[in-house]
């Protein structure tokens, strides 16, 4: 594997979930694989889960890991080709990258969109030319529009406790934010369900309010419900995220009814488990009652970053 | 040992003080304690000793080590519960410690204070959260309210170096400051000093200008003066250390007399060593002669911030 | 080797030309040579390739590596003896490098001029004082007047590339910039350039404006050309870089005629490799097609400042 960037670059996700459940049951089996290598970890904007799970993935496989926080500790990137650099960027990310590739066996990339054009966004420039120039195996640690390392995180954590009968019924539900946030995570997240569902590993709907809907390059296969009550009905996995608009690029709508998932509403469904990406809002996006309570999987989630990052960097060292 | 943020927290202050002495001469003795093991060290303010000592010790110890300055690389955590967060806080120390405790095996946690609301502070409702939350073992790296690494480096620092017969006297001396510090150091110095004087280690007498007692928690035992020259005469010790005002909370007070120790006044002791935990402002709080000279005992104290986090992590790892 | 901080600290660059590339053939060689040491990595100012190529040289070598983001993790230091620290800085240098070297057994320090006082930069007040007062080796990661691994990687360079007869032409020639930039990288590369003269390695070049001169103590023995295009004639390596005045000390001069390196003026070389340290400024210090072509080296460059650091670190633990 030499670059890890979406669903597409799996070839079987139920054998790629597997070797994570492997990993997990034990971490330390392949400690020499990654002896002598280093994995470089480039961070345009902040990071709390994924900075520390993959370097305890990496530590975990032997690597040694250089952190990069690229926005605070180095400079400005130009990413524009055929431009006079007399502004502010101060080195270009062909360079940039190349040099990053010299010292690094793997490097990981987070890079968030600006929300300012969605053709810039969708383009996946940055990432685009990072991968192209860097000149080793890349893994994406989130960028303008997918984090591919939280969704594999996510169809671990629905494997692994999805212990009914069936398939289970998976609900991505739009919830409230005062930020204009990425689509990343839910594009991402739709990718993912949307390929399990083709391979009869879940049933996968999303709820939203109109005027939020993704990009159809990322959904296709998806129920499309914009009444969260509706979409609840029988559900086992709530998937809880907020995201600004994909058709008004990045703006907040005003969304009608009440989006936030409380307990009240966790009783129309399947005694669901009820996950997030994190950060998340309290009582904002999602109540304090269900993040305290017995249905919350934020934070197995959270810990099976671990593992989803540990099998991709197993991947691209064997 | 799942917890480190207090005296209160060690059973035996005279075994854990040699503990640390036998870690200093034979530094890597159990380097393979920590084999597969991570330390995070998390900091919500700047640091240099107390990150670069604790960075080695958990080295030393066969650890790993990953360093998240959370200020900096992450965002502003909510620590109020109750609350809905659609302000400037991005997570809830909730979430935030749970996750930090999937991936590390002991995590380290600085918070200072912010000396606007005493009851706030003195709670220490951040650091216990942490505590409570993060669900692994917990190495106070400073909180608001006190530094044990730093007063436990003191106690091995005068125990390394008090070569006369009988009980060395120690002198917690306040120095002037221009701007308004935590209580954290002198607490914790002077909590650390009374147990070590109700062992039988140290004579304790704390010297500082009215209006700048500490919480009574924290002082008992030790003989209070508000005479400096009184104070040090005899003094093997002076421990030499800026607070603002415990009573008038967070205060800079006018305090008459000259509190800052030169060499005139030094004389008065019985050749004391000198201390302070760094970093000091020359010549405001601590005359640079005495810093240059032979009684300075600074760079050894912070030299032995090293053995006091390595002799924490290995009984934390034992 | 106690310190690194000029070509006068090595007595045979030829032999350590060498050595570095004997590494880069075999660059685990050495890796029980690092076992229990600490590198820590002081930057008082940002770096991608040498806080990179750094880390890696010492991982190489088996040790373990810290790095202290002075002025963003940390406090600013004061240099000054003397002075009433009662303003704005936290620690006097003379603490906080005495600190330092307690925690790390070989020490890196970058550190800028400020380009307001010639006479303060040029007497590398600060690098000397961290020198002295640290107590351990100390590697220069830049310094006020001099760049000294990246020279030594540009000789290294130019070693491994020339495969021509006889002795190849160096020029150095400065380039337009937006900003006022250090002497330090073209200082260093005169000083290296006139030592390898000196041993027969290089014929070496300089071409610049008029008002451009450097410092003589760093260029003797170079032949010094105000037109870039002849210059250029008969070159065999074009070191392209930009810096601010010295005689007009920090100042951006007005430069007459066209500075900027593109592949009409190479076709003036003898089919020169061209190099420049990195970052550069495209199509205003160096021509797209030039670093987009295959006279470029400057990847190779960066690449090699790997073995350079490693070298060093050889020898200092050697």
């Amino acid at each position: 594997m030499k670059l890890f960037s979406s669903v597409h670059d799996v070839t079987d996700i139920k054998q790629f979930v597997q070797d994570a459940l492997d990993l997990k049951s034990d971490p330390h089996a392949h400690a020499a694989l990654g002896k002598n290598k280093t994995l470089g970890l480039v961070f345009m904007n902040p990071s709390l889960r994924t900075r520390l799970s993959t370097q305890k993935a990496a530590l975990n496989l032997g690597m040694s890991v250089i952190v990069m926080n690229m926005d605070k500790e180095g400079w400005a990137l130009e990413t524009q080709d055929g431009v006079i650099m007399n502004g502010t960027t101060v080195e270009h990310i062909r360079e940039a990258a190349a040099v990053m590739g010299q010292y690094c066996d793997i490097l990981g990339l987070r890079s968030f969109p600006k929300l300012q054009s969605r053709d810039e966004d969708y383009s996946e420039d940055f990432f685009n030319k990072f991968v192209q120039f860097c000149g080793v195996p890349v893994i994406s640690l989130e960028s303008a529009t997918r984090h591919p390392l939280q969704s594999f995180t996510d169809l671990i954590t629905i494997r692994e406790t999805w212990k009914g009968a069936g398939t289970p019924k998976v609900v991505l539900a739009w919830a409230p934010h005062v930020k204009a946030l990425p689509q990343a995570v839910p594009n991402s997240f739709a990718e993912w369900m949307s390929k399990a569902q083709a391979e009869g590993m879940v049933d996968f709907t999303i709820a939203q309010p109109e005027g939020y809907e993704l990009d159809e390059q990322f959904t296709g296969g998806a129920k499309l419900v914009y009444d969260l009550d509706a979409a609840l009905r029988g559900a086992d996995y709530v998937y809880v995220k907020n995201w600004s608009s994909y058709k008004d690029y990045g703006k907040v709508l005003p969304a009608s009814g009440n989006w936030m998932l409380t307990n009240e509403k966790l009783r129309l469904t399947n005694n669901a488990g009820v996950m997030h990406c994190l950060p998340v809002r309290r009582d904002l996006e999602l109540a304090s009652e269900i993040l305290d309570g017995p249905n919350s999987l934020v934070i197995r989630e959270a810990g099976n970053r671990l593992w989803a990052a540990q099998a991709i960097l197993k991947k691209m060292l064997s």
